[in-house]
Parts: C-alpha cells; structure tokens; sequence
C-alpha cells in the first residue's frame, strides 16, 4: 500500500491534537499534506512534523475537500460545528469529542471492536471513546469471550491532564505554594487538588451521575459489544499530572481460573500483563507508552467469582490519540 | 460518674499514640496519672498532656498494675510482648495494632457493635480495627437495617501518614526533588510516590492480597455482624499526607431508596452527610474532624439495586485514636 493522504487535526494545539501529529509522525503514517486546524485564538502557533514546523490556520476557513481524513481533537462543540461540512466535503472523520451520536459515528476501539469498521458506510464518521472507556476496553475484551461477565465495577483515578494544560500547572502551582507554606489559589479546579482527591470530575446531573461517568458507561457497552453490561463506575480525579490508574472488580457467573485469564491478557493485543506479586503505576509504566498496563490480577478476599485488577494508561496516548490513529490506519487499509 | 483512671499509652510518640494523648484531653477524658510508655529509643521524649510536657519511659520497664487501662498503639509485636503482663496485672486492654485474635479480643466501633461490649469477661481486651474498617463500619451500620447487602466493592485511597512519619516526609520530599527538576529518590517507598499512585499497600500473598486487605474484610465482617458479607476490596497508596478516601459500591437484592438512605446516614453517629452535588475531600473536610464525611450517594448507572458513594475520613483521629477513646469511654462506664 503505497497510497499517501492529506490529512486535518481540528484542535492540533491541544495537548490530545499535538500527540496526534506525534504519533503520525512516530508511526510513519502516510502522509502527503498535514492541515493544523484550530480556533481563531490557536492559530499561528506552529507545532512540529517531520523535522518542520507547521503552522496552525483557523478552522473555520478550511476547505475540508483539500483532505480525505479529518482528526476532530477539540471540544464537542467544534465537532459539532464543522463535522458536517467535512463529510460533505467527503473526508473521513474521526472524532475524539464524544460529541456524535453512535448511531451517526460508532465508537471504536481497534483491541475490541475493529470489526464494526467493515459496516460502515460513506461518509465514514467514526468515534474515539473517552480515556477510560478505551483502556478499559482493551483490558477487558480479551476477557469477554472466557468469562461470563455479569458486572464490572471501576474507580477511575484520572490524571489532572485529562482537563488541559491549565489543570496541570494548577495542580504544580497549588503543589508549590503548599510546600512552600504559601496560601492555596483555586482557579482551575474548585478546590484543594494537591495531596487531596476530588470525588467528582464535572457537573453532576439529578442523579448524582457526572456526564463522564455516563458516557464511559455508554461506550464501555457499545465497544464491547455488551449492551446490557451492568457498569458501576466513580470517576475520581487524582494529584497525578499524567496517566489514568484503575480499580477494576468483575463479577462472574461462577469461580474464575485466574491461570486461564492471565494467559488472554498475556496474550492481548495492547495489553502489558506485570508479573504477579509487582503492580504497573501511571508514572512509572502507563506514561509515554503504547499499551495499558495490568497487575495485581486476583480474585476478590474470599470470593473467587470476583475477578479483581490494577490497570494503567496514558491518557493522551492509549487513552486518545493513540487510538484515534490506530482507526486511521484501519481506515486507510480497508476503506479509504 | 467522678471516678478518675490510670492510664498507660505505649506508643506514645507515634502520630496515633500522640493523637490518643491529645484526644483524652480534649475529651476531658477522667485521667488521674498518664504513663507515657515507647520502646527504648523513644524513651526520654516528651508529649504535652494538660498543659505539661509528660516524659515518654521505657515499656520494658513499666509495672502495669500501676494503671487501669492501657492503649497500645505501637505495631503488633509490642502489642504480643506485653498483652499478657497488662492482662496479668488486672488492666484493661485496648489493642490499635490488629496483633490480638477476634475471640481474644473482638473488633469494636463504638457507632456499629458497642452492644459487644456488654459481653466482655476480664481480663478485658478490646481490638480498635485498621483506619480503613473503621470508617466503612461507621457508615455501613446505619444501612445495615435498612437494605439487604449483598456485597460491598471499595477502593480505599489511602493517606501515607498511615505508614508513619517517614512516609509523610518521603513524600514531601520527593514532591520537592520532582518540582525542582532534582532527580528522585526513594527510600521508604520502592517507587515514586509523588504525582503517582501505589496499588500495593504491603507485600502481597500468594494470592495477591496484602494483609492491609485481608484484615480490612475480616474486621468489617466482624464489626458489622455479617460474617458472611462478599467484601471486594483493593488499598491504593495515594500521593495524600493526612485522610483516607473511599470509594464505595454496594450491591442489594433489589432496589435501594436512595431517600430512606439519606434519612438513614444523615441520622446516623458519626457520619456527616455532604448534601447532594457536592463531596467531601480528604483535605478540606475529613482532616482533623471526628466523623466520617459521606457524600455522592447515588445508585449505579442504570442500576438502581447497587448505590454507590464516596466518604472520607481522618485516618489518625477516628480512624484510629478517637476510637480507641471511643472504646475506653464505654469501658469506663459500664465495665471498670
């Protein structure tokens, strides 16, 4: 296949869009023309490709025909916005917003479910889950077919990176101030974020459920072709500037032989299985890799129909644009 | 009640034997003389009691018939050393280090099985449980009427000063070294605690629980007066000096009025309920309070047989030395 593409990232200046333009670059995607697209206030700012610096334009001028593959990189809004003009325009999207209906745009995790891609139809839209939903996706599908899963139960810790550039250095600055005895400023968060833990990562609606939490449930089902899937899920929000950590426990239908489930994870497509009695830690495992990372694979205190693990991912990278690039690849293979 | 005791605290320069001194004070707890006691390296330190600065004097050497009751907050094998002597001498026993069997000495938090007190026999010798069961008793014994548990999932997120005051310093420092691009070093935790997560509290068995674990089921188990309760629970070290957090899910046999719940809690002891949309953290709420701070009670997404919430509590205080003079207050009112 020696076929070249031009290609757009929307929201290349964000910290999910510049690490698309990395691992394009990492896995020698191929590509003709890279189109840097963002809001009015991004463009002009250049981000790096191959050795140049290639500067960002406004969004809103694009003319979308000039490519075949857009990367939606910014906020649900900006999809929203501009996902239409570029699928009449007859590019491929990928959106990591989470801003298109499923029915409009699957979600889609190439470990889990790259098999949807074959029914798609033109224009192709297509979804890259949230973070979390994606790395869970990778853990458990190889698990799907050996076990008979009735319910996970996660805590996901997320690193402050997932909200943005502004949230890491309040996070350093907040750290600062209170080793330094200086009095804490909130601005970013609403609270105390370092040496604390924050329960809630958004809004919550009537239900006490915050829109995270609901799409990761959402799309947990949906990528792992389990729509009636009973998830519970608390999306905490760690002192941790990079890499999502995960409290995992699922249920059986019956005593689960740990032997057989190390060797699936064992042999999983993007998965690192660390070795028994040792456990992965975002810092040190999870950050600037490919794969999600997990240990401490066993069964609950007494109950060995209870499947209890540890898992780690990069949240930029496995958790996003790692996994929007890995669709672009499918893509390009079988249907561009 | 005028009567007045003598009280021993051996640990007494640990943060929780510190804690127990500073407690009996606030308290106005009836101590006639308080016989600070330490292993012989703390001997000859000092801890402010009542205005007075009160000499820390060797275990080894102590003659317990001179006290009524005694704390031992120091680790199990000073608890399995003298347990006996103490005994011996006639006084009672309260156990913070989970050395003492449950039939030689049951687990007690007063808000959940105070009634188990009544059926002591001298030599009195009571167990105050690990920081973790204690918070979740306090908030589970309310529900226990109310709902048909079934099981409880929980990620603890443990505070480092549980491990002690080199821990807590290890983190600062390593927090210091990292935001001052210093290289980082460990000494008390094998990795990089700073900005991280530890999945691993202790050294894990063949079945890869730790003991921290194990102990916490049994003691919830024993305390909450359900022997047979599914208890799946994973203890993560987080980046947090003082307070624990706790993300809890409870599965019932059918569906749960989150209403009746909310009764139930905000009636409880013990228990600050955070009102809806809102959440306690570790830092802003728990640390340096006596009750445990419960908040997001919501059920499950799309599940309304499993709630789930969020709670925080100070590991040192009620967690741990607060109890335990929880425990010797009943004692003094019915059993000494």
């Amino acid at each position: 296949m020696n076929q070249s593409f031009d290609i757009a990232v929307v929201g290349a200046t964000g910290t999910v869009g510049e690490t698309i333009v990395q691992i394009l670059e990492e896995r020698s995607f191929p590509v003709t023309n890279l189109h840097l697209l963002a809001s009015s206030e991004s463009a002009g700012h250049s981000v790096p490709f191959r050795g140049k610096n290639v500067r960002v334009r406004e969004v809103d001028d694009f003319d979308f025909s000039k490519v075949q593959l857009v990367f939606f990189a910014a906020g649900p809004a900006v999809t929203l916005s501009f996902v239409a003009k570029a699928s009449a325009a007859g590019c491929a999207v990928i959106d990591l917003s989470g801003a298109l209906p499923a029915a409009q745009a699957p979600q889609v995790v190439p470990e889990a479910n790259a098999h949807v891609l074959a029914g798609l139809k033109k224009p192709l839209q297509i979804s890259s889950p949230s973070p979390s939903a994606t790395a869970l996706a990778v853990a458990l599908a190889p698990l799907r077919g050996l076990l008979d899963i009735q319910r996970v139960n996660v805590t996901a810790c997320l690193a402050v990176s997932a909200q943005g550039r502004e949230a890491v250095s309040e996070l350093a600055r907040q750290t600062t101030a209170l080793l330094n005895l200086h009095p804490l400023e909130t601005s970013f968060f609403d609270r105390q974020m370092a040496f604390n833990l924050l329960a809630q990562v958004g809004k919550p609606d009537a239900q006490g459920h915050v829109p995270l939490e609901k799409r990761l449930v959402g799309e947990l089902r949906e990528v792992l072709g389990m729509p009636a899937l009973k998830v519970s899920v608390t999306c905490i929000q760690a002192p941790v500037f990079f890499g999502d950590s995960f409290s995992v426990s699922v249920q059986l239908a019956g005593p689960v032989d740990l032997d057989a489930v190390n060797v699936a994870l064992e042999a999983a497509e993007g998965i690192e299985l660390v070795e028994a009695g040792d456990y992965p830690t975002a810092v040190g495992d999870a950050v600037g890799q490919d794969v999600v990372y997990v240990g401490r694979v066993r069964h609950a205190v007494d109950d060995t129909s209870e499947l209890n693990f540890w898992m780690t991912s990069d949240n930029v990278r496995k958790g996003a644009a790692l996994n929007a690039v890995q669709l672009a690849e499918l893509l390009i293979k079988d249907l561009l």
